[in-house]
């Protein structure tokens, strides 16, 4: 079965492998949010990318599930003693990373040759896309603060400002990476991970032609939303401040008819009867690499029922 | 005694170490060279000044004489993997300085105010000036390979291209940094430290005002040449290569009129009969943190024999 997972950070990252756990490398092919890329240091930094890529390279430490095993902290460290930007926590390897895409990316390479390449030199089999090659840059619309790039949002002010809405700055712009048409188009299925539905996946839902694409095909999310609170992140926070009541059933009207099945927790069964598509119930936390692969396993037996 | 220290890197700033040794801070100023600079990875990397600034900041590498103390190279290693440019042995500490030293350049902050503060930061009492917040570029012209940019020739090239001349590109539009002349003109003598004539001090002597300033001032120059060989760097090849017998002799006659005395080493005494001016003769080799004060020693007494 060929699958195209769409993803954000650490949720899409952790169901990524887990799907790499179970499909043969070539019928795996991950579809990357950039809304969350930034400029800092005078380097292009894409967070959703790298952790995707770490993550199924096993260069991720497990710990967090962001950030590279063994990370060192040296340069941030002297960053921070000369005074410089040290809100946003580059580890060494990492920068490594930002550092020799940005010098590519003033080459003229496009981020998804640059991103294919470095996922040969980490030895990932699977195919990890960029959603765009054109930059794409969410902007966090707030009630205080006007609107603050994302990563100001996320990382320098912990999610704090309340949230009236988003831009994706440089979507009308942008199209879809090469490749993420055709993976699509190729596929038997488009498993939406559980990322956040506002950050993560809209920005990949509003490049030109994805949601033809998706309608074509049998597509089913995971709820990032589990009991009303996320595992990791503000989408809770995010619906419950634009005046939408936050849980797994808010999530399944969010992607409304996009979706051929909607997959939520058990916790949350009471819901599955107000959602209009079919369900599938299961465990949806992923606590270790056991737990990728068992949910993924759901995943695909969820889509296998389908047909 | 008002000190200024012309320098370029690692001889520059050992003999810059010795003198810091002895006079009092507020005596010593060090202008440095930045013909050496240059752009890699993004970032505006400057390495005679930042070898003079951890040198006097007691944080440079014993053993190199240049570098960091406790030095890591995560990021080389990382950069090497991806396929990088891996040829200019960026450690992780001092990429913290050229990281924080670029994003304040774009800023529009002048190289000078920059120094100024990182060396307020590693608590380095002594003024140290980039010679010019202008950029200056040294360009080698090389008899098979055309005119190359210096740490190219000097790093990547590891100094193989023979040799014809030099241009320092943009030197024209550079003016000598806030404070230089003006140190020059309250000091009492001005030291030509034991580094390259070539592309370490005729960059900083090419800058507009600078020969006139010192024609004004005791000037008393250290030959960076023993018995005919460098103690360290291509300048006795570069003299060679250029069709000038290398020696204390060519380096005495390369500043000509510009000195008050040379100071050469005392396997090169035979020499000292055919150089006009002056002349000190002592021991001009430093291998340890004692060389470096005994040799700036016995410049200021060079320069008190001169009153």
């Amino acid at each position: 079965m060929r699958i195209v997972a769409l993803a954000g950070g650490v949720g899409g990252a952790k169901l990524s492998d887990g799907l790499a756990q179970i499909l043969p490398a070539a019928d795996l092919t991950v579809i990357v949010n950039n809304g969350d890329d930034f400029e800092h240091l005078g380097l292009v930094v894409c967070p959703d990318l790298d952790t995707v890529c770490y993550t199924l390279a096993g260069l991720a430490n497990p710990e967090t599930g962001w950030g590279r095993l063994g990370e060192t902290f040296h340069i941030l460290e002297s960053l921070h003693l000369l005074g410089g930007p040290d809100w946003f926590k580059l580890g060494d390897l990492d920068l490594a990373t930002h550092l020799e895409r940005s010098r590519r990316l003033r080459e003229g390479q496009p981020l998804s040759q640059i991103t294919h390449d470095f996922c040969r030199t980490w030895n990932v089999p699977q195919a990890i896309l960029p959603m765009s090659d054109q930059p794409v840059r969410t902007m966090v619309q707030t009630a205080d603060q006007g609107e603050l790039p994302f990563q100001e949002y996320f990382v320098h002010r912990q999610c704090e400002p309340v949230v009236k809405g988003f831009r994706f700055a440089g979507i009308e712009a942008a199209r879809p990476a090469p490749g993420v048409l055709e993976a699509i188009e190729r596929s038997d299925a488009v498993v939406i991970c559980p990322s956040n539905p506002w950050v993560s996946i809209n920005p990949i839902l509003g490049l030109d032609g994805i949601r033809p694409a998706l309608s074509r095909k049998r597509v089913v999310a995971i709820s990032p939303i589990i009991a009303g609170k996320t595992v990791k992140g503000p989408a809770a926070k995010m619906y419950a401040e634009l005046g939408i009541q936050p849980s797994a059933l808010a999530v399944a009207q969010h992607y409304g008819s996009l979706l051929s099945a909607f997959i939520l927790d058990v916790q949350d069964s009471p819901l599955a009867n107000n959602i209009e598509i079919r369900t599938c119930l299961t465990d949806i936390l992923m606590n270790s690499r056991m737990d990728r692969r068992r949910l993924a396993q759901d995943v695909l037996d969820c889509i296998q029922r389908l047909s």
